[in-house]
């Protein structure tokens, strides 16, 4: 994994700033943590992969292929990610209403972020399993 | 980001399996999913980089360096990561007892996994931050 502010100088090698503004480089590093910290999320990671596959899906629908996620949660999940223009929700004037969610361009792009980190769990699923039955093992009251 | 079930087939062309067990596939891909729940939280990255960047560090240290976590939650965190095997824990004998945490060899490589991530959140930083501002100004009673 990678410094914000170490890639931010690696790109701007020419610049008469030997030092970069402390002040500029946290805003940014903050700024992205803040955005991870949204965006790193099994609901939104989930919601990410079930409408890439599926395409536009009705709320409901959405939820049942997530599986065992809250109405609630989902709902928060997909607030959040149409504020950051992951998802488009769309509204039908019929009777009754129906709303659709699909991936927006900027969706697909952090799936295909994603990616890396769903190519990861499969990879090493076995050496994930082989160290929690260690650890439950060890830390047993037996 | 891609199915488990398509890569699995992907990677066993010559088997004499053109319908491979739907029993197995789904058990693997609930697997996936189940650790993909664990390791997609903003603290684990946040922890995942930061003892990638400052090395093995004392929980307290690791704390601050993070940044707006709660010590109940940063337990949990570590817990988490040190049963999934991503993270090791010293205790070294001295008094009053010193407790390090470092990464291993699976914490690097997730660390490197997530790497898409963070580069997604700097480069499309101002995207999320235009549709946060149109959806706010959108979704604003006045």
């Amino acid at each position: 994994m990678r410094r914000v502010t170490e890639d931010r100088s690696a790109t701007l090698p020419d610049q008469n700033h030997p030092d970069p503004p402390a002040q500029e480089d946290l805003a940014l590093e903050a700024l992205v943590r803040e955005i991870i910290g949204r965006v790193a999320d099994k609901w939104t990671m989930l919601a990410l992969e079930t409408l890439e596959e599926h395409g536009p899906l009705r709320f409901t629908r959405l939820g049942e292929l997530i599986g065992g996620v809250s109405q609630k949660m989902l709902t928060k999940t997909l607030r959040q990610m149409e504020a950051d223009g992951l998802v488009v929700r769309t509204v039908f004037p019929v009777i009754p209403p129906r709303v659709e969610y699909a991936l927006t361009d900027l969706g697909r792009s952090l799936g295909a972020a994603f990616c890396g980190v769903w190519n990861w769990a499969e990879q090493h699923r076995e050496s994930i399993m082989a160290a929690r039955e260690a650890f439950h093992a060890h830390s047993s009251p037996s």
